[in-house]
């Protein structure tokens, strides 16, 4: 899921460019009852993450997903929430090949029913599981299939791949170095590619698994491999469902807007802020103030405001309701942090009781539109080694609830 | 890293089994500046993991650890730190095989210098980054090579292995179902694989990878392939450690001691919240005090303890010195959740500033042994709807807090 912008192929791809995407399969090898395209993190199921990535992408016109019939509303349901505008979807088959052939016959004259899509020149065929292939990778694998024909992905290989004897013994191991692993995408021209599915026999439907392999035997086409990055991995298993997340919110954390007020005392303590979470590799943008600054609010995905006013709490009312307005959380939860400066060693929280409360009412207003609020109260301290301590757990809360997005604990108003 | 006890093997080896890991390598492919078996997680690094998973299976006695130069400093602090007691550390070589060879030198006779361990009659070969290794796979792999002279794990293919032209287009591709990957862990009889290594090639050393490729063609020894479970998967990218320390925090979150006190009060609020978390995959063990009960304190990575007195506070005081002294979260960190219910309206910590202030004493220094204590408040609410949420909300955050384990949240007072 590429989050920033990129307009890499602009002027060079000057032909129409659609996708494939099968996405019928069960995920029983996950040992999951949800097929894993549709297992959710970050409230947004995996597949939403792929058509994104794809969808952002000026030079790609089409993106054609393929689900299991049962899966038909649940995708025309997320295709609705997430605001996804360049999906077709089409009913797979009983194999991922049979799956991908469909697919492609929704570009066919020769297809029953509904007219179909345009026809491509280059048609990339793609994993729903694997979210975060690149634009410029994407545009090689691209370029490669309008020249020759047929291009794909490959990467070394992890294990040694050797032959097993029938009873179970070792036969012989392959050198490692003459093999790769074949990995998506791969890009057709899409005239080579419906030929070979046109022309390929039952047995390629049923046991077949590469796609290359087809335009090779039935269209005599020699794919153009390239080597891509690891960020191709495709999630299998449970546990990559927790890397990609962990990949995401990474991306996400990478830096925050701080708006620091006015005050002198807020100003010094955002200094501090910004240095200390520089060694947690986030970057801040100090800015003394954000109202009015749609286009500020727009390319942000997290949000610190020091305070030493308790009316500061209605300005994050009024922010909360300008990112609503314009459903920048969308696609990814947006994270806003109250900091509130307490000047006297009395804390805000025992003068102020009903705020405490009403924090927690904010928060769980916001939460609904995926904006997760979080407060923190620091004491100005008047002797140096606890106000240091507490910037410093200032420091550490901010970077832990920004990194982790926890719905769990919105509301709060944490003591640093 | 199991957590479970088990005793599979015992009895069925009755025949000396040791161990060499070979944690040699820089992990440059991981784009990190530390050797992946040394990055840390959950306070620990990866090998010190993958240790332990060894040292608690009884059949093994020696777990020969193989390192470079650089790191032997560090791996005999690992070793002291967590307490490892079976491991020897030898220093590694150049490359993969040589590392191993060097490992497997530590129980011969022909080397210089100290005195050999005592010679195994089969050493397992494995990953360092392969942390999740369970006792009864590793019980197959020692008989088969007991019995047959080499053993090795095996997986499917993931992906289709190609052959590639020299001029990078596709050759042919193989048909998966007749190859495997090879992975770890490897058994082999000592004087088997020990005679291969002295008897390989200078190239095998540079530009060999496996193992079992030695044993066949040095030794003339066709090893017994024998399919593994996924968990044996290799910690290889950076996303993979997101990966291990999500897995290892799952299944440190799948039981928790609720201490419920006996108050007519805390005895429901205990039962809601095991009726909640069970939704949350997480069995509760209801008890009305665990003070004294050193056997159930030993077993568990997680205490709640519900409680309407705010002298409760002296008793969770007392748990972690009890923990720290039982050296309990040693390899992992032990939750403590202080969960205080207010029988007014009032909320605890307007009543009390001063017990505020002190969770957050008692937290940091507990942090320090690795036992994270946060606190949550729950006001009894007359009103059924505020009741009811408040108890959903400490459900959740309850949940969240043992699943994530994170120590930037430590002696918060949250509130439900
Ligand atoms: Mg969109
Ligand atoms: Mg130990």
């Amino acid at each position: 899921a590429g989050i920033s912008e990129g307009n890499v192929g602009q002027g060079v791809v000057d032909f129409p460019v659609a996708v494939v995407l099968p996405a019928a399969g069960s995920g029983e090898r996950m040992g999951l009852s949800t097929p894993k395209q549709f297992c959710t993190f970050l409230n947004r199921p995996l597949i939403s993450f792929t058509i994104e990535t794809f969808e952002r992408i000026p030079w790609i016109e089409t993106i054609v997903v393929v689900v299991a019939k049962e899966s038909h509303d649940q995708m025309l349901h997320i295709i609705d929430r997430f605001h996804h505008t360049k999906v077709k979807v089409v009913e797979g088959g009983a194999t991922r090949h049979r799956s991908i052939f469909n697919g492609l016959q929704a570009f066919s004259e020769s297809m029953e029913g509904p007219s179909p899509l345009p026809r491509p020149k280059v048609v990339i065929i793609h994993d729903a599981v694997r979210p975060f292939v690149e634009e410029d990778f994407l545009l090689k694998i691209t370029l490669a299939a309008k020249e020759q024909g047929a291009s794909g992905a490959i990467r070394p290989l992890v294990s040694t791949v050797i032959a097993t004897t029938s009873e179970g013994y070792l036969d012989h191991s392959l050198e490692r170095t003459k093999y790769r692993a074949s990995e998506m995408p791969q890009g057709f021209l899409y005239d080579i590619i419906f030929q070979a599915y046109q022309r390929c026999s039952e047995f390629d439907f049923e046991f077949g698994t590469e796609c290359l392999h087809l335009a090779l035997q039935y269209s005599g086409t020699n794919a153009k491999l390239i080597e891509g990055p690891q960020t191709l991995w495709k999630v299998t298993y449970k546990r990559d469902l927790a890397a990609a997340e962990c990949v995401i919110k990474e991306t996400l954390s990478l830096s925050a807007c701080l708006i620091s007020g006015t005050m002198a005392e807020t100003v010094e303590l955002a200094s501090k802020l910004q240095k200390n979470l520089a060694a947690h590799s986030m970057t801040l943008d100090l800015h003394p103030f954000v109202k009015g600054n749609d286009e500020l609010l727009s390319k942000t995905r997290n949000f610190i405001q020091i305070s030493a006013r308790r009316e500061s709490l209605s300005e994050i009312t009024e922010m909360v309701k300008v990112l609503e307005e314009m459903n920048h959380a969308l696609l990814y939860p947006v994270v806003i942090i109250w900091v509130h400066l307490c000047m006297s060693e009395e804390p805000f929280h025992r003068q102020n009781p009903d705020e405490l409360s009403s924090i927690m009412d904010i928060s769980m207003k916001a939460k609904q539109r995926n904006i997760l609020l979080y407060g923190i109260e620091v004491i100005h301290s008047k002797i140096p080694e606890l106000w240091e301590r507490s910037v410093e757990r200032l420091s550490e809360i901010t970077a832990a609830l920004i990194r982790d997005r926890n719905p769990a604990f919105t509301g709060q108003l944490l003591q640093a």
